[in-house]
This record gives structure tokens, C-alpha cells and sequence, in this order.
């Protein structure tokens, strides 16, 4: 399937998901903030990373909704949060008003909260086709990759670099957790979408996620070189977002540590690295490619 | 055990829980944040309830561990997220400053965040003890009663439901979300404490798990009932929080709708009902009998 057939498939899913059942008083206002937030927009990288993963390793793509709707769920209350007047106090997100100028702060808080929760209500719902084991696998990666020691570890430390300066390392530790962690974890997430226990531990298996994780670390880091880039050169039409927000808000970026014709080779170099992982993998893993060419030339 | 030994033991799990790994910049402020607002105080009674709960089934209280923090984590970033200035925005919690007080407001939002995915995170490890179904099953109830059908709901519902005059029944359909479904589902959760789907699922198990879940709906409405008469009758040092608060930020109570002495004749007949659901059980049910007592006589 192309990129814009599982970006259709996610934006359906996602739609077909009951986000929260609408009844007594306004608890409907939370059911539309959530609905607001998760619909409707984005370009749905991490669910497709989940559906290219399953494809290269051939795996019935009815298996990987869950999952791929859960981590975009976690992405979309991830950008509530972080676009809160108290954290990057963001106006706009996806072209659209961020959720608490759309609704109010407490119901952004709380669209957020619920989102979360929904993630890991999904993926605790018994499936056809994955094993209780490894479905608390896919769970705890995501849990991981989102908790205390992943993103919102990544958000801590974003927020108390504003206005310092980081060495290259530090920027790179940075987004390893706030955007590498989700990123690695849509891919790994989908090689546990098994049957058995068995055969998500095989040894093909087992080297082939290897590979795989290298291609995520390596993308991951390329997206966010990416968006700092975009935030440079692109315009805020374009990007849906503020433009120049990140240096407005005195955040550190590649391009400010670095330069831009630094931070370009770094692109071109993790891109190269990203293919590099993917050798031992024929055609079925094209989509793979193509999201990493994707990450690399968008323009939004 | 006693009460006070269920209350040591949690204290003690939770502070042996790795809240998140300290490391780089500052992402230790967001570590002491978590551990602010989940340890030293409170009353545990989520936990309590796990662990009473497996004593009336003579499940080892070893199994009950993850469950009972798990829970009490959800309670905890609810509480820190009910404070923030945009919604509840109180100062004071358990006799100590509130979480966005005591750090700042972003730092409690991120560490709310980061206890709910620890949350699923501890229960989505793999435990000696508990087949992957039944440790499924945990997570599922958890999320369901924490997510958009309920506690979130019921905070959505809290803020709406400022200024309005409520009617008994829509009153309680708040609080059977808002602190209700925890309570259930710290019941619900430690019947499926067991090593296997089969045992879970027993005749005599479900039997026990309907009395149980009717002992803990009936418990967790007369918590909120009791806690309505505290607000009125009851001291700001003893309570750890604002006395007066709700009457104060406009929200319907009990004894504002249906007056004092009714109100002390609800939260009697809910303790009866609480103590008949029991009927079948003999004294291993004797720690939920004691907690059904202190919620309904507690000062705090």
C-alpha cells in the first residue's frame, strides 16, 4: 500500500475509535476536544511507520491498527500538552487553533489525559491473531517510549534548555527522547504483532529488529534535523505551525549549534545510515525507504 | 495485616519504584516532582482496597504489589492535575503546597504525565504469578475506569457542573466517575491477580467478584459522601486541603442539595450496603469490613 493508503486507513481507524462515550452534562466538550485533537490533520508518521514495519516483515496489516492508532494517540496528547500556555504556549498546530485556544486549558489538560489513557486501553483489549504476551509487550514499549524516561523525560529537558546553549551531544540526547523514543518505538511495537511468543523471539526475527531499530534511531533523529531546518525555511503557512518558533522561543537547534550546511550533511548522513540498516531487506521493505526519503525532503 | 501495614507496605513499594532515571540537565526536577507528589502522605485507600481485596480471596499479597502502586499512581497524577490553576486551583494537598506550587505549572502537568505512564507501565511488566491474560485484564480495568468513560469523564463533568444546581442522581453519576471507577476498579483489578485465565474465571470467583465490585460501588459513593460532610464540618490543618473549598469554588455537594441529616442517613445506608454485600464472606474479609468503617467515620 502507498503512503496516502495508510494515511487514509489511520485518519479511519482513528475516527472509528470511540474516543469517549458523549452523555450527561458537557462531558461531550472533552469527547470533541479529544476528536478535535487526534483527527483530522498531521502526517501520521509514527502509524506509518508501524504499517511499513509490518509490510517488511510481511505481517496481516489488521494487526497493526491497534497499535498505530494507540502510538498516534499518545503523539496527539503529547502535542496538547506541549503547546500549553505553562509549556510552549503555541497558538497553532496543524493549520488549526492549538486545543486549549480552541476549547479552554482544562479541557485541553484533560483531552490530553484521556488520550493517553485511550492508548493503553486499545492495546489492553483482547486482540485475534497477537498473543497476551506479546500484546504487554507492544504495551510496555509504548509505555516506556512514552513515560519518565522517554518523551516526556525528552519534554523535561527541552524546556529547561531554553535560552542555554547545548553541545551537540546534549541536543541529540534531547530529542532521542522527545521525538526519537515514539519514532523507535512504532517500529518496534510492530514486530511483536505475533502470534506467538515464539516466533516475535526468533532468531530471524531477533536480528531483523535489530535492523530495524537502527533504521528508527536513525530516522527519528533525521526528522527532528528536518523540523529544525523547516523551521528556518519553510513558512508558517507551509508548516501549519508558527514558523521560526524554536529560535523565537530561544530553543536550541542544529542549525544554531551547527550551522545550516552542517546540519544539512547530518541529514544526508542519517538518511544514508537509515537505507544502510535496511541491506538485508528486499523490496518489501520499500515503504521503509520511502518514509525515510519522506522525512528527509518534506516540506511540512 | 493491619491498615497501617498495608499503608507502610505501599509507602514502601512506591518509594522503591525507579520513578525515572535522573540524568542530563534537569529532567531531575520532573524525577522529584513525580516522587513529591506520589510518596510521604495520603491515605492510601486505593491501595488498601487491592490489598484487602486479596486477602478475601487469599491471593499473596506479593501479587498485589504492582496492582495497588499502579493505582495509587493514576490517583496521584489525578490530584496533581485537579489543582493546576486552570482547573480545581488549589494550593494545598495533604497538608503540603500543591505539585505546580511547590515546582511550577509545566513541571506538574509533565510529571502528572509521567506518573499515569509509569502507571502502565509497572503493570505491563512481565510478573511470576500472573498469566499475561489475567495481567491484560488488570491493565484494561485500569485504563477503562482512569480514561474518557471514567475519572476523566467525571473531572470533565466537576468543571461543568460549577454554579448548576445538580439533582441527587446526576450528583452521583459525577462522583461514580469522577472517584468511583477507581475505587472499583482497585477491587476489580486484585480479583484477577491469579495464575491463571481459568482460575480468574471461575464460578466462585465470579460470584465473589459481583459482591465485591457491589461492596466497592457502594464504598466509593460514601468516600465522596463522607468527604462532602469533611468539607463542612472538618478543619483545613486536620483535612490537608482547603476546608470549605467546594462550598467556596461552587460545587454541588450533597448536604448543599439534600441537606446535612439526610446526607449522614446516606452515608449510613451506603455503609450498610457495603457490609451486606459481604454476606457470603467470612473473617478474610475482615480488612474490607474495617476500611468500609473508616472511610464512613474518617477525619481527613
Amino acid at each position: 500500500m502507498t503512503r496516502e493508503d495508510y494515511q487514509h486507513r489511520i485518519e479511519q481507524f482513528l475516527d472509528s475509535v470511540p474516543l469517549s462515550s458523549s452523555s450527561f452534562i458537557s462531558s461531550s466538550q472533552l469527547h470533541e476536544a479529544m476528536r478535535y485533537s487526534a483527527l483530522g490533520g498531521g502526517k501520521r508518521v509514527r502509524p506509518l511507520l508501524v504499517y511499513a514495519t509490518g509490510e517488511a516483515l510481511k505481517i496481516n496489516v489488521d494487526l497493526l491498527d491497534l497499535p498505530a492508532a494507540a502510538i498516534e494517540l499518545i503523539h496527539a496528547y503529547s502535542l496538547i500538552h506541549d503547546d500549553l500556555p505553562s509549556m510552549d504556549d503555541d497558538a497553532l498546530r496543524r493549520g488549526k487553533p492549538t486545543t486549549h485556544i480552541a476549547f479552554d486549558e482544562a479541557t485541553a489538560i484533560l483531552a490530553g489525559d484521556a488520550l493517553q489513557t485511550l492508548a493503553f486501553q486499545l492495546l489492553s483489549n483482547p486482540v485475534q491473531g497477537i498473543c497476551a504476551e506479546n500484546q504487554l509487550k507492544i504495551l510496555n514499549i509504548l509505555a516506556i517510549a512514552s513515560g519518565p524516561d522517554g518523551m516526556v523525560k525528552g519534554q523535561s529537558i527541552d524546556l529547561a534548555a531554553v535560552g542555554k546553549q547545548l553541545t551537540e551531544d546534549e541536543l541529540e540526547i534531547m530529542h532521542n527522547h522527545k521525538t526519537g523514543a515514539l519514532i523507535t518505538a512504532s517500529v518496534e511495537m510492530a514486530t511483536y504483532c505475533m502470534e506467538t511468543k515464539e516466533q516475535a523471539n526468533s532468531e530471524e526475527i531477533v536480528k531483523k529488529r535489530r535492523s530495524l531499530t537502527e533504521y528508527s534511531q536513525a530516522i527519528g533523529l533525521a526528522f527532528q534535523v528536518r523540523d529544525d531546518i523547516l523551521d528556518i525555511q519553510s513558512d508558517t503557512e507551509t508548516l501549519g505551525k508558527q514558523q521560526g518558533s524554536d529560535i523565537a522561543a530561544g530553543k536550541p537547534t542544529y542549525p544554531s549549534i551547527m550551522g545550516m550546511s552542517a546540519t544539512k550533511e547530518k541529514l544526508f548522513n542519517l538518511n544514508k545510515k537509515a537505507l544502510d540498516s535496511l541491506i538485508d531487506f528486499g523490496e518489501e521493505a520499500d515503504s521503509l525507504r520511502e518514509i525515510a526519503s519522506f522525512i528527509v525532503k518534506r516540506i511540512a
